[in-house]
C-alpha cells in the first residue's frame, strides 16, 4: 500500500526544520570534488538524515537511495529516492528555487513524488491519480499546458554549460527552436512544467535523486518525462520533460536530428 | 525632503494589487519588438499606472521615468524611476524572482530605492543611511559580504547571451575568474548582493529603470555599483555591482583586461 499524503507532509516538515533555518545563513560549504564546484551544506546532510529516520521507522522494509548518505536495499520493491536540497547552488546564493525532492519507486517506477520549497511555502505532491500544489492553505491541482507548439514553448535548463561536448549542439538545436529559453532553476523548473507555467525542461547528467521526486509531478499533471532516447527517466541521465506528448515528440525530434 | 518609507510601502502595495493576482495566471503577452522577445504584460502596465498615480498625487513637482508609460519632467530635481515588473520573463515563467523597482533620483543621483517581491513577501528598501529587507513582520538590515576575493565570488547575470559581441569575451573573462556563475535572476540578483548572499552581478544593455531602484540597495548595504567604465550607474548601460570596493576593482580589472 502506498503512503498517504500526510506522510509526505511529515517528511517535508522534518526536512524544512533542517534546511530553512540555514537558508541565507551562509552555512559551511564543503567541496565534494576537488575539481569543479559541488557544495554540500550541513542542511543537506541533516535534512537527509531526518528524512531517512522517518522512512526507516515507518517503512523499515523499503529501500533508500539518497544523495548524501548512500544506498540501502535498492533491490526491494519499494525504494525511496531522496535529494534533501536539489539546487544547492541556488540555496547558497539565497535564491528560493531549490527544493526538497522525495520520490517513491515501486519496482523501478516512480509512483509518488514531492517537491517542497519551504521558503515560498509551496508543496507539490503527486501520486496515482492526484497531483496538486499547496500553499498557505490553498490547494491547486497541477495541470500542464497542453496546446503549446515548440516555437511557442518556454524552456528551462539549469545552465547551457551542463551539456557535454556531444550533447551541447543537440541541446542548442532545441534552444533555437523555442520562444524563450531560461537558465538556472533546477527542480523548480519541473514544478513549473507541472503547473502549466512553462513547457519544457531539458537537462543532462542527472542522478536518480535529481528526478525521482519530480517524475510523478510531471506525469500526473499530464506531461511526459523521459531520457533523450525516449526511455523511462527513473535513473536520470539525459532528461526531457514536456507539458504534452506532442511537444515531447517535437522536441525529441529536434534533439535527435543530425546537426 | 525625501519621502518616508511608508510612501514606498504604499507604492509597493498598489503595484502588488496589480501584479500578484496576474502572476501565474498566464496573462496576455504582447511583443514590444517584432524581432526578439520582449513581453509586456497587462500587469506591467496596470502596476505602472498605479505607481504613477500615487506619485503624481503626492509629488506633482517630481519627474517620472517609467518603462511602460514614458517620461515626464526629466529635468526636474527629483525624478522617479520605475520598472513595475523587472524580470518579465521570470514572471511569465512562474518564477518568484521578478520584482517591482522604484528609485528616486535627486539631481541625477539615485538616493532612495525599492525592490518589492510580493509573492515571496520580501520588500527591500534603502535610503540615506538605511537599507533593510522586511518579510512577515521581520526587518533585517542589508549588508554586503566584504571579504570575498574574486576567485571565491558568486556571480550572477541574467543570461550569458545578453552581451553584444564586443562585450561577451570581456564578460567571460570574469566568469572564468569566479567560484560560481549563475544565470537568470534579474533584479533579484542585486537584492542578493545587498543581502550578502552573492558577491557580483555583471550585465549589459540595461535601461535606467532596470537599475534605478537597485542602486541605493547595493550602495547603502556597503557595495559598489558602476558601469564597466567605473562611471555612475544611474543611466544603465553596462553594469557591475559588487559587494565590496576591493572586489569591484578586481572584477573591473579583469573586465577591462585585453583578451
Amino acid at each position: 500500500m502506498l503512503p498517504d499524503i500526510a506522510f509526505f507532509d511529515a517528511i517535508a516538515e522534518a526536512a524544512a526544520a533542517e534546511t530553512l533555518p540555514r537558508f541565507r545563513m551562509q552555512p559551511d560549504i564543503d567541496n565534494k570534488q576537488e575539481a569543479g564546484f559541488d557544495p554540500v551544506t550541513e542542511a543537506d546532510r541533516a535534512a537527509e538524515k531526518a528524512i531517512r529516520r522517518l522512512i526507516a521507522e515507518r517503512y523499515p522494509e523499503h529501500g533508500i537511495l539518497g544523495e548524501e548518505h548512500g544506498d540501502t536495499g535498492l533491490d526491494r520493491d519499494y525504494v525511496w529516492v531522496i535529494d534533501p536540497i536539489d539546487g544547492t547552488r541556488a540555496f547558497i546564493s539565497g535564491l528560493p528555487v531549490w527544493g526538497t525532492l522525495v520520490g517513491l519507486y515501486h519496482k523501478g517506477r516512480a509512483v509518488m513524488g514531492m517537491m517542497d520549497q519551504p521558503f515560498t511555502g509551496e508543496r507539490f505532491i503527486a501520486g496515482p491519480g492526484s497531483a496538486a500544489v499547496r500553499r498557505g492553505g490553498r490547494t491547486t491541482p497541477l495541470a500542464t499546458r497542453k496546446h503549446v507548439a515548440l516555437d511557442q514553448a518556454i524552456m528551462m535548463t539549469t545552465s547551457p554549460l551542463i551539456f557535454a561536448d556531444e550533447l551541447a549542439p543537440r541541446y542548442r538545436q532545441v534552444e533555437r527552436s523555442v520562444r524563450l529559453a531560461r537558465y538556472g532553476c533546477d527542480c523548480y523548473a519541473y514544478a513549473m512544467v507541472a503547473s502549466g507555467h512553462i513547457d519544457l525542461v531539458i537537462e543532462a547528467d542527472l542522478k536518480p535523486y535529481d528526478v525521482g521526486g519530480l517524475i510523478p509531478l510531471v506525469e500526473q499533471a499530464g506531461g511526459v518525462m523521459t531520457t533523450w532516447s525516449g526511455d523511462r527517466p527513473e535513473y536520470g541521465g539525459t532528461i526531457i520533460a514536456a507539458g504534452s506528448r506532442a511537444l515531447h515528440e517535437a522536441a525529441l525530434e529536434v534533439l535527435n536530428r543530425a546537426g
